[in-house]
């Protein structure tokens, strides 16, 4: 029986393969976490619990797909970074965001027990949607980074300042909100000081910082690599000899995944760790 | 803290709206199942535990998603069809995308142990990766579900045949290969009567038709209703009031969703279930 | 001399086909047309040399391209609708627009001369962008052509009522403006018969109606097809012979193009000339 | 009267904007050349009237269009390329491929009778289709310039030596392409000169690297600009102030627009001319 008769519907699908030589960013959200948040009782303004579990299934995804290079994660998000020379599925937009999303939210339904023991999942069950975006730059894609850990910085003080004043100072939500209207930074570090007695210098780095996860080398010295200049000019598509590839492929397999709370922000980050951007496996660090 | 340094990268997102008044096909496919299969141990030529975990994982992505019409699969992958009006998230083709293999995968891991209590899962986990396809037609979008009954069929007669040779003709891989090289679908079944005693027309009607999921309603009258002449002429986009979409919203909500394993080639099968394609509820069955 | 070294950027060139099995409209617009009314001192409301030379470019654009069966033109534009099943350029995008605007300047520029015989045209040159849309029903298609007709429609009449306020009237434009600001239909028919003594319904049809282009065959007799009906049901991609098609393109090689200022709203324009959908050839029409 | 009631088609546009912060080439071609060079009897293997037309043309393109910083043509093809912070239309592709090749077009025609003062157009007349691909890199699109000029050497070296045999030698067609079939560059070579006296370096410069448009400035000193280094560490969109652009586009309006028949694949090229990549306004040269 031959299928010929139908098989002209396979000329509807439409190529979305991602422009060569760009970094390509796959971000996912939570679907619904406002209601996921109350259904399992998150603690506000951060939930530990649920941001480990993001971390793990995150660094799950890092492992099952050795051509990110970086992953940076707040709240119910996360953002992974593709080598710009990454040919992983020729590059279709569809098949880079499906798996990544897939992946990801298998290992959160899978690892939720570990991180929420007395409360069982039910349905309707987390889940995630996604997209890719392509940044021809190495600036384009730093900005692109700094851009959610500086979103990261405005809604954690935010949050943080919101919620103490209600947990610590009384307040209800709409006094809350209205104390903080029209306030910039430094009102709110005032706030929380003066009516909560909370520094927020000390508030821990994971909620100020967000979540940057990478490969673990030893970091480069100071002044021996500048990321904006070099990042760009790396080999082109298909420089590279196969063999080359494969061995890095390999070295890359090896390195541990780390979920670290840094500045991203500034350059030192990009600068030290030149791997970020090159692709190349650098030193594994020695243990101690 | 303005973030309007950094949001400029905003603008390097594209747009990925799919074609208005188009059937959406969003089908998804098991990422390395040929693995899974070894190293869960999968029946040969069909495990009937995994074809369930599927269509479980099927039927919830449809409770989530009421703007599927009818959704059908075979062994690792399945094909969800939103409806040619539906404006679902704007019509964004990650969005529909991801949110499907999402909440599809969600469920697989979820249900993994009711379906394999003495199997856990281990990691790597299952996951899936997907695609969108726009259908212009009523014919395009039927001739898309007979291309994978059809492939269904082709493949199933196959496995069947190969797997039979196998453990009960005992006969290893390459003999196996070799005898049906070359054979149509009439020498196969010869071949499983013949020398595995199996008549193919009793095969389980899961594993030769496949599985199809829609809400169940009362069927009409044969006659009543043509889809081809009709189905193009349903309401253009924006044509319903509102009240009346939320009403049958709402109806559609109720229905019951099933799941049969029925000849979707035919025409009968489309002409009997007109809300497939009008979208429109039909008569709820009344129970006996 | 190898240039395998650079071929390498052949892979950056991103495919743009056209979704298959949907009508492709191609418009075209003047760019600067504003500019370039005031330097040839086209006429007003509407300059009669100005769309004749538009519509000679249009019928030599279907003339070259016959896939296209009909097209729609008023002031500065023109839109041109290519058959569903057309499969010329493989339904690329950028060689659809690109060829359609290159054609039609060509004629444009080509025969300036023609119609402004005492006007020669200087840089910078008349120039015109374009766009392609495609539409899934006939339906679709035709809202568009009705779309643009009632945009005809509406802007003549203002213009008419405009100009003839100035011209015959003795205002200047901003009392035309303030005089016609916030009138309906009816009061500027009235505003027109009163003060300038112009009955807008004995305007010429081509500046009311706009120009229709398609090949000319005799209509059929009312009642014998429903455009809209039959409009979704032809054949879909390839399921014609080539011989057959290779017949039907000669016939249609062979028809005259005709120009006309037609109501294209009411449904029996569509319905009498069933061409201009299902892409068949109709009866050459007797000479007189 | 309300257009709303068709407005709804004006959804199914769908957005085709270019990747921001990329360089952007649009290619046009001709269509059918080869009968054009029949029809007109182009001179063979290269018609110099036919070549300074598409030079004009292309000149006129880049005054129209100030955003292009370079352009390069061989025999009916040009290559036109914006700068990669251009927001021309919105960096719609659609907007920049028709408008290019319909401003072409127009000069094309507008100028046949300069170069062709004895053989006037007949319809149907010379067209052009384009398409536009986007490079992230300094690197990617020096290399498809390169590819380019490589392309005019391998087919200009193989006309030249193939209608040499016919003109010069006396071969038929058939007996020339069988004597070059299967020789690389130094065959030709000697083959031109051994059977026809022609030094293949003395042919016209035009003929052996085609025709590089750009704005004329000062060249720097060698060693002071390095394109690749830099190439991609400009300005990112929206970094310069308006001001600043609007100064910048005056001069570049004002710099004379010059064709030269240069080496553009030796980074030489690229290095002493930086306001090819930087759209900075260089030294307007003194005058001799």
């Amino acid at each position: 029986m031959a299928n010929s008769q139908y098989e002209y519907v396979k000329a509807f699908e439409q190529p979305d393969i991602l422009l060569p030589n760009t970094w390509v960013v796959v971000r996912i959200d939570g679907r619904g976490f406002t209601k996921m948040c109350t259904k399992y009782a998150f603690e506000k303004p951060n939930d530990r619990r649920a941001l480990d579990l993001m971390n793990a299934a995150a660094k799950a995804v890092m492992a099952e797909l050795p051509d990110i290079t970086i992953a940076y994660g707040i709240s119910d998000e996360y953002s992974f970074v593709f080598h710009k020379g990454c040919t992983l599925f020729e590059r279709r937009a569809s098949k880079l965001v499906s798996t990544v999303v897939s992946t990801f939210t298998a290992y959160y339904v899978f690892n939720w027990a570990t991180y929420f023991p007395d409360t069982p999942l039910t349905a309707p069950l987390p889940s995630f949607d996604g997209r890719a975006v392509c940044y021809p730059s190495v600036r384009n894609l730093q900005d692109y980074m700094r851009w959610r850990q500086v979103d990261c910085h405005i809604n954690n003080l935010y949050n943080t300042a919101f919620w103490s004043l209600i947990q610590i100072g009384g307040k209800d939500n709409r006094e809350a909100e209205k104390q903080l209207s029209g306030t910039v930074a430094a009102d709110k570090h005032e706030i929380l000081f003066k009516e909560c007695s909370i520094n927020y210098n000390n508030e821990p780095e994971i909620y100020k910082k967000g979540s940057t996860i990478f490969r673990d080398y030893e970091l480069v010295e100071p002044g021996t690599f500048n990321a904006q200049d070099e990042g760009d000019t790396f080999p082109e598509p298909a420089q590279q000899s196969k063999t080359q590839a494969e061995k890095e492929k390999k070295r890359r397999g090896k390195a541990a995944i780390v979920v670290h709370h840094l500045d991203i922000i500034k350059d030192e980050f990009w600068n030290r760790r030149p791997w970020l951007l090159t692709n190349k496996p650098g030193k594994v660090p020695k243990e101690t």
